[in-house]
């Protein structure tokens, strides 16, 4: 069994036609690892169909990467293709949209010195500036999907020959990003209706905490004054309506980082930089984790919190049923995108400004003020199950269900 | 039989260090057909033992640009990637070297609307113009070396399985670009030493004219005023001498507008824009083409001498000896980079404003006093073989031998 290109094929569409919302005479810039070159064929085609103007695939190839890490004097490593990312920014403040495709090798640079690594992502991350401001300020449509490189697919399916363990993946792309059925526009239209309900309750209760309750976890989570839940398809600053992630399963708003007390045990590992951290557990008091242990991978854990002062705090909270069906798939994707999409989860780390009433407009203070965390980190991590409840709190003191047995109340 | 990865690795290797000359630091632009992947990841190796900054390849690709073709709005046919080219010529102003590969399907287009192919070939030029000035006006060390892809090489050897015709492509290549024997550095060494003496020689004699005898031909062509002959590699206007093209086996020089008389019989056929026109033969009158025919392709060839003004009279006249190893391997290469290192040649259009003295900041009025052609094509006919003598015709009259049966005299 390899990649079935039918499924490939929807997957293209449904990220243009939902994902991106395409509008025509619109221009399309494709970012996309080499492996994910069909995916990106069939992108093209799609785009043209719905009246792109012009599409502009540029591929990262994973051999010329490791050519720069094995070959390259020293210096190379603190440069970056400023011209192409400011050049970028030109195209989106000109109405270009943005697509991603993630995929590629999760363990490429595992073996290459993690000093000259740390380099070149911070050299991109400053170099990158002006091409990701117009899609982090949401000024443009845009939308990241996952295509099944080979390097990934026998990540998540170790066991398996690798052209079998990529049409596995591809089967677990396809089921998580709704893609069955007759009519995957429709469904995403409908699991957007789900998803825009929940919002809009959560929205419409401003609760003033959430109280978990589970294994090993019994947390009253503070949410940040004026908080406001999202999730599912929103309007860019364009005018269009799209889908930034698929899949997406999640309902998320912005903890109070100086609210948030009590324990938390992860419900699966945490895959980060490489490394997989089991069985995490910490304690939280007044919105920093004060304790923090993990059967695997302790030491990565306590050197993440200590990143910066925001790391050992809060920045998201998000709300995921136990029946979406990425969780249902059972699998650890090794892939943000899909897990933090598998379970009910919170994020260490930095916040987002438009989770706050007016965030966009405000500074760093004034968001911290609000209870918005502040750090260079963003680390997602699992903590829902079919195993817990959540409470909210009113802001009068009183318990609502929210969710019994990892499902919506 | 498929591509030998060894000669591969040497026309990499060959094209940074010679064609390049690539220096520690310089960041470096490669364009490429996706077919040429394997080429680019072997430069990227090479680019980057020779110093490079930063490698970046851009790709295109051809089920893509199909993709547009048979799926786009009416209106995209007129758009470019302006932001990328504007993003390039930043690059190179800024100090990056240029790398073209060139070995894409000639007949990638053949079933499309021309007047679409048109507007597409019209908005790029326009749009890359900021990109080109830099490679044009030689501010920067650039290199253009062919990659044997499969269309391409299916149309040289048509006979042969695809696999067998792109490694027989690559052996004739890599005879053509002299990579054979222990040292292919020393080879350019020398055959740039062996150039650059004809070169001066010629520059030396200043001929007021060359004049053709053959089989067919009986030709007196008069050179340019301050006319300047060059050939192999030369320092751009960043100090760094290199080989623009792998293979190169010709020196040229800009011919007089207006001072060619009598008849030219083509030796090979030429290859144009998916036709190919055979057995040309033409008259000219005071530098102008007044009759022309072939026995194939005779209406393509009418059409391409009405372009305009410029289209029926000649910018460039180039020597090449009949020993030339692309002459000896006896192939029509469809593609111009060989096709015009096969023979004595003639190219209808646009001059080359470098191959008259101080031509770089004359105005193309000027120019055309000198007896620089001016068009909006240039196209490299051959009409040398070894049955072809030249004679040079000194100011005062005299005659010189240039060139017997085909070879130096
Ligand atoms: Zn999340
Ligand atoms: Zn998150
Ligand atoms: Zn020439
Ligand atoms: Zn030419």
């Amino acid at each position: 069994m390899s990649i079935d290109p039918e499924k490939l094929d929807r997957l293209a569409e449904v990220a243009v036609r939902t994902g991106l919302n395409l509008q025509p005479g619109q221009d399309l810039i494709i970012t996309a690892p080499m492996a994910a070159l069909e995916l990106v064929r069939r992108i093209a085609v799609h785009a043209y169909k719905a009246g792109a103007g012009i599409v502009t695939p540029l591929f990262s190839d994973d051999p010329i990467t490791l050519a720069r890490y094995e070959n390259a004097p020293d210096e190379s490593f603190d440069r970056a293709q400023n011209w192409l990312f400011e050049g970028m920014a030109k195209a989106f403040k000109g109405g270009a949209a943005r697509m991603a495709i993630t995929g590629d090798d999760p363990m490429l640079l595992a073996e290459q010195d993690p000093a000259k690594v740390a380099r070149v992502s911070k050299a991109n991350a400053i170099a990158a500036k002006p091409a990701m401001a117009p899609i982090v300020g949401f000024e443009v449509n845009w939308n990241i999907v996952a295509f099944p490189g080979p390097a990934w697919a026998s990540r998540v399916f170790p066991d398996l020959p690798v052209e079998e363990a990529q049409g596995k993946l591809m089967d677990a792309i396809y089921a998580a990003s709704r893609l069955a059925g007759d009519d995957p526009v429709a469904n995403w239209a409908a699991h957007t209706a789900v998803l825009k309900e929940r919002v809009n309750w959560l929205n419409d209760m401003q609760f003033d905490s959430l109280h978990y309750t589970g294994p090993g976890t019994d947390l009253m989570l503070g949410l940040a004054e004026g908080h406001i839940w999202k999730g599912g398809a929103s309007p860019a600053l364009n005018g269009v309506t799209c889908q930034p992630n698929i899949p997406t399963e999640e309902v998320f708003t912005c903890p109070h980082a100086y609210r948030v007390d009590g324990t938390v045990a992860a419900t699966k590992p945490l895959a980060h930089q490489g490394s997989l951290i089991e069985n995490i557990a910490v304690r939280f008091e007044a919105g920093r984790i004060v304790e923090a242990t993990a059967s695997k991978g302790e030491k990565v854990l306590q050197e993440l919190l200590k990143t910066d002062d925001g790391a050992s705090r809060i920045g998201e909270v998000a709300l995921v049923p136990h029946s979406s069906p990425i969780s249902q798939s059972g699998l650890l994707f090794y892939n943000t995108l899909f897990d933090e999409n598998a379970a009910c989860h919170i994020a260490l780390g930095q916040c987002y400004a438009d989770t706050i009433q007016g965030g966009s407009e405000l500074s760093p203070e004034e968001l911290q003020q609000k209870g918005g965390n502040q750090s260079i980190i963003h680390v997602d991590w699992m903590m829902g199950s079919d195993a817990v409840d959540i409470d909210g709190i009113t802001k009068t003191g009183e318990r609502v269900a929210v969710m019994r047995a990892g499902e919506w109340a």
